[in-house]
């Protein structure tokens, strides 16, 4: 039994792991999510690999209440999301009509040829249900809990819009952050320990940056604390700055 | 058995998932790996959970033959991951003599106080190597093939010069990248699947940009060959231009 409501998130492709992009899908799925009071509680990046992808959603989706996909589901032939969930849900797959409307109809307005390649995002497993995209016609999809989105940010982010109305979320979590200038996190560590021990509803956490600003090193430490009561956190506030 | 080298990235800490940091280290890993020649084929981002980083970080160090970690080795309350390596791989663990000579000579330079909280990041499995950090002084280490180094992105890359000599890599991959201007990937998706049909050896990827210019949009996409014949990816150079 969950005890509370989680989310995952499942990066496809090769150009994130080979250090070609810099992923900007986790961050923004995270913040999404925030308001709806579902928290994710892990990632994983694979390689456009049927296999790997299989194994992946399957486990994610085993053990958490929604898991969110993006990427390998445009016209070329390394796109092989829409396969790669038919096979681990068990489902068949074909261009379905519904989706090839959308796209016919898309492109109508644009002018642009429908051809083969663009049909392929028209592949949608039997069962599952359209996704709308607002920024380039091609939708995504559901499938059982798996929301399957496109990899651009911008249309991810548009698709999101759509899927915000089937989130069933747990309560709202509310953030407190603090950043202090010229501590190190050993300065700290003790004192903000005894405020956990304090206060175990609250989840606490430290993070270290350096800057350069100008030639000269500056550092610090961002202090976070993370709950449910708001008012309670903005009492807390403060207190860590006092840390400093 | 495998038949190429690979590794994976390890990501810890509660500050990815929630978005709240937007992270910089597996694409600087992956960078730092590729012209040694080893892919990164799969990242996990996990939770400050012990068991959550304890099965993941088995998982993966029995798929891969290099795992790198980040985050969690820090002088505060939540930073748990030294500790959960010693449970991954069943190993004893306190603060260990030479990495608190380490930390030692590291503050006694700047005057700082070794407190009972900077002692924490002395803590070392027993059997794990350590790992030299430039920045800051305290020390990652080196677990069978798992390297545990610091989240800072600074510093985690300060570590990665201390951890080439121990990586033994494959042929290294060579990449050619052509980014074309009005195209959309359904304009060049049949194309490039030919392309990738007459050369197998070569791994062909299709990723769409969109960017605001001056309040126009511009789209277009980022072609990327990679393979090991460096000289065959520069003749392939002009032929993936001709697609635009």
């Amino acid at each position: 039994m969950k005890s509370e409501v989680s989310a995952a998130v499942l990066l496809i492709g090769d150009e994130i792991l080979s250090g070609r992009t810099q992923d900007a899908n986790l961050r923004q799925i995270a913040e999404f999510l925030q308001p709806l009071g579902v928290p994710v509680k892990e990632a994983r990046v694979v390689t456009d690999d049927q296999s790997a992808i299989v194994d992946a959603v399957r486990a994610l989706s085993a053990a958490h209440d929604y898991v969110f996909t993006t990427g390998g589901i445009g016209p070329t032939h390394d796109d092989i999301t829409a396969d790669a969930m038919a096979v681990a849900f068990g489902r068949s797959i074909d261009v379905r009509d519904d989706a090839r409307a959308i796209l016919e109809e898309w492109y109508a307005r644009s002018g642009t040829q429908i051809t083969d390649a663009r049909l392929r995002m028209a592949r949608i497993p039997v069962g599952a249900s359209l996704i709308a995209n607002p920024v380039t016609g091609a939708p995504g999809f559901q499938i059982e809990n798996v929301f399957v989105m496109a990899g651009v940010p911008k249309i991810t982010r548009g698709m999101l819009e759509d899927v915000a109305h089937r989130i069933e979320g747990g309560p709202v979590t509310h953030t407190v952050s603090v950043r202090l200038e010229d501590v190190r996190e050993g300065d700290i560590a003790a004192a903000l320990g005894v405020r956990a021990q304090e206060h175990t509803e609250i989840s606490f956490g430290s993070y270290p940056w350096f800057e350069d600003v100008g030639g000269a090193l500056r550092r610090g430490v961002v202090l976070v604390a993370r709950g449910r009561d708001e008012a309670f956190l903005d009492s807390l506030r403060g207190r860590l700055e006092a840390l400093g």
